[in-house]
């Protein structure tokens, strides 16, 4: 295992603590291993609070800031944070309006985020849950009874976090946030595995000459493994099971997400960009935005997810909102 | 070779094309590999070009907009671009108020860029150029006559860009670009080879328990080869040569730039970030500023650089100017 950490046990602490010197407008409870925005709770605002098994930075933590999330709980690696930081969170971003918690669909994550949330009520804190499930590629995984939740939490923190910003009240947050997790479709590949630090090793084996589908987050097996091909037959691979599985072409434009699974550079990423979009293009699907880069990653996986959004004014109003986190800026 | 690519032969020219796609605010010229900003000439503005072989992305193309780039000139991978390029670009940025190459310190890409820059005298353009060379790692190399030029590229093009977006003349925004690269110094740890795609396999061979200690960006030797270890040894082992060659501890601040080399994902950069941080708190230098992430890459090499900035107040206030491009965005 190649990798720039020191103990393999201290790599969440180490990198929180490196992001609370990098980000000093973020706020670090490194007992609790939560990140916060400086300025939480935002008198009037719906709180926003995600998190999750760490290793796939930037998510969460990279998206915690004014128009995104309020506070990140931060796991061990590929492991769900518990429900007492959630819940601690949760009482820290509240500011009277509730708070909106963004789970990823995985076994561990769901059960403690349904507890805080039930801790949280007794605390008097109105709470609101969205599930993220929008990878198509398998049915029930691993850590997961139906379908994970991949690239489309981006875009669901990105969005619901905009109506937060816009000051809507808890329940119509929560509503863009389901509407956002309901029209949007994901699907991986994985060139290479990741290694978890304190395993030392890859979490799979993949042949020089294979790739594996329909890979989650986690190193998950996919949907099946097939030859290394041109990055043009890789996108069709990925598209395909999008577009079969949700019709993009009815009038509304999409989002297109493009990510990294962290060791896939940008020169690649934006070769399987053409290629997607020229599928999209063919197929009478029209791309209104793009996010391109790693925002969702497995460690030091080399592969790529793509995640379509079908957008209507609204969300593509939403989507355009000024977000200012370390890993996510516009509205200059 | 495991890459998203097609015909290795048509990677810059495929990934040029991504670009166009997803970002339609730019706009590429296929035919001379040249990304401009939508709106160039910008009246009255000192236009920015640069330019480099490709395999360092966002490295140039990803900085091109709003407060850095008006064009970037795409080459081969770890190829320079030709002067023609150069030329072209020169032209069609150059609003009457000259315009600024900014040069990293490799033998080809200096020759290119003073061919262009006489070309254009003969057009009537007034051209000036800054060669960034912060590289303290190793005096000469492959395809270098004195150091070369690494992370500061990065810092330079930011905050000349911002001189420039000020409205600020030719003569001031050079001077700029020039302290910017004085005040600079860079080195870069590899963990890995990146492989370039026409060549098909790894640049260089390092062992499983061996990193290079002054990788260059194209992959040429370093200082030496020693075990790998924890982070915090191997950011000594950046930081002790940087801080030995320009003192940093004078009262200014700080920019503090803590990079990928392309396949190092940012849970391990934060881990790095805080050994950074911690070495230099000890050592008296205050960070002011801070860039974390894949800016300056080696396609797909694991591995980390730092970089330094001395900065002054007015650097400082060039730095924080907004923002807008594909791979650095602030200001909102």
């Amino acid at each position: 295992m190649k990798k720039l950490i020191n103990d393999p046990a201290d790599v969440v602490a180490e990198s929180l603590r490196g992001m609370a010197v990098a980000h000093p407008e973020l706020r670090v409870d490194h007992a609790n291993r939560i990140v916060y925005r400086g300025d939480a709770p935002v008198a009037g605002k719906v709180g926003l609070i995600s998190g999750g098994g760490s290793g796939h930075e930037p998510l969460h933590a990279g998206f915690v800031g004014r128009g995104m999330l309020d506070a990140a709980c931060a796991g061990e690696v590929f492991t769900s944070p518990v429900p007492d930081q959630m819940l601690e969170a949760t009482i820290n971003v509240n500011s009277g309006a509730g708070v909106l918690h963004i789970v990823k669909n995985y076994t561990g994550d769901v059960m403690n985020f349904e507890m805080a949330a039930e801790l949280a009520a007794g605390e008097g804190i109105t709470v609101e849950s969205v599930v993220v499930d929008d990878d198509v590629a398998v049915q029930d995984s691993t850590f997961t009874a139906g379908r994970r939740g991949v690239g489309a939490t981006v875009l669901v923190e990105k969005i619901a976090g905009a109506a937060a910003d816009e000051g809507r009240p808890l329940a119509e947050v929560a509503e863009v946030a389901r509407r956002v997790n309901a029209a949007s479709r994901s699907m991986g590949v994985a060139l290479t595995s990741g290694t978890v630090p304190a395993v030392g090793h890859p979490t799979f084996e993949l042949s020089d000459t294979e790739i594996e589908l329909g890979i989650g987050i986690h190193g998950e097996p996919g949907r099946q493994r097939v030859p290394l091909q041109p990055a043009r037959a890789v996108a069709e691979l990925l598209v395909e099971p999008i577009l079969s599985d949700l019709d993009f072409t009815g009038g509304d434009p999409v989002v297109l997400f493009l990510n990294s699974m962290g060791a896939t550079p940008l020169i690649e990423l934006y070769v399987m960009y053409a290629d997607v979009a020229a599928i999209l293009e063919k197929a009478g699907v029209q791309i209104a935005r793009s996010l391109v880069g790693p925002y969702i990653t497995s460690l030091d996986m080399a592969g790529c997810s793509v995640t379509l959004l079908r957008a209507d004014d609204e969300l593509l109003r939403l989507w355009d909102h000024p977000v200012d986190t370390p890993a996510l800026r516009k509205g200059c």
